[in-house]
């Protein structure tokens, strides 16, 4: 085995045992150097794969550490009870505060777009129909957790205040019902996958930090598509739980 | 910007915008040394990184391609119709036969052990209860798709083909039901991450391929937790969908 192999699984057999836990000091350079008997160079290499992997991170003058893993936002079913938003309660502060945490959120777009392929399809319309959409950054404590993009049909947002900033009590779902679309089914969509270097910047994702892709589609109760949400959302800040009868 | 970083973003920018697509040949070795003016360590430290994050893979002396993605097998809630295993079919088999994909699986452990404290808490018992554990790959297209292990109280399997490699038509869904186990409800909890060494070997996952953790736990109709599956899924190979009444 190449020597930077060694070193890097030596290390991270100490992390993935529990030994070194989280913040933990690695030993150093010259401790690496020294006991494996190798270039600097090469005790770096196996650290930066480490890093990739997302299992430490440099602390700058003060050398590597085990990366801590920040408490989980779960996701579940029940973030969507009528009975939070229906109530002027905003889904994300509602959910977020029910685990002891405190969410925001920033807009970074209101515009009316063409729908891209994922958007269109979902909400059957042809690609490239104009839709209105609302970008927004969610935080979590102050970390980026999501970058949230909800596309809306034209003319179910006319003169609503999905259109605003503020969307008011209880958000896009409490305005839709006051416009008479008796909201009924959500369905969503996930998928894992490594970050592009956009999204990365975006979340200020650590490396070897992956993203979950929710794409969820809301229905009215004649089963019309009237809202996709495609979401980037920071996979070592997210947990999600789906509990459901076994179908007939 | 150090000189590999800008090799790594040009060469990332070509692939995100499509310009080098699924299986293109990136410029060689030589060719990046050339353009670039750097030395061969500093284009392969630019192309290892690039590998980490899951973009390129490398075909030996052909040199380095774009990383084909996989067409995902989508996990959806009707995998687990009653009309399918109580029929006889392998949930699996049907499902992935349902997509155009042929699946099999092999059978790692079938052992008593202590129950692990995700898998107790689950099946409410106490941590290191003696529970039933099936352990299993599963291969989608002969790719190693899925670590899936299938833990049931001692009680429920006694006498039953849940210990033994074969459990017959319609799998250990239909072998709880034989034994009066009324099955009615699923929770499945899901969360992305970086695999650990030791999972990244058993899957044959690619550099820069993260794994989604997938604890899934069927309750019977009166309430008590009869299995929990823990299951590590290879991120590229998988989607998953839920659809569900907005709760009251």
């Amino acid at each position: 085995m190449a020597k930077y192999r060694q070193i890097r699984e030596d290390l991270r057999a100490l992390i993935e045992s529990g030994e070194y836990g989280p913040r933990a000091l690695l030993p150093s350079l010259t401790d690496l150097t020294a006991r494996y008997r190798v270039a600097r160079n090469t005790a770096t290499q196996a650290l930066k794969e480490l890093e990739q992997e997302g299992l430490i991170q440099s602390e700058g003058g003060r050398g590597w550490i085990v990366r801590p893993r920040p408490r989980p936002r779960r996701h579940g079913i029940d973030r969507y009870s009528r009975s939070t938003w229906a109530a002027g309660k905003a889904i994300l502060i509602a959910e977020t505060a029910s685990q002891g945490m405190v969410a925001r959120q920033q807009i970074r777009e209101l515009a009316e777009v063409e729908a891209p392929e994922v958007v269109a399809v979902r909400l059957g319309i042809p690609v490239g129909t104009t839709v209105w959409v609302r970008r927004r950054t969610t935080f979590i404590e102050d970390r980026a957790h999501q970058l949230a993009d909800s596309y809306y049909p034209l003319d179910l947002v006319e003169g609503t205040a999905i259109r605003q900033v503020d969307t008011g009590p209880g958000g896009g779902f409490a305005r839709l019902e006051e416009s008479g679309e008796r909201l009924d089914e959500i369905n969503e969509e996930l998928a894992a996958r490594m970050p592009t270097s956009r999204e990365a910047i975006d979340l200020s994702l650590p490396p070897g930090t992956p993203v979950v892709e929710l794409i969820r589609t809301t229905y009215d109760i004649s089963g019309r598509a009237v809202e996709v949400m495609w979401s980037i959302i920071a996979g070592d800040m997210s947990s999600f739980s789906y509990r459901f009868k076994i179908p007939d």
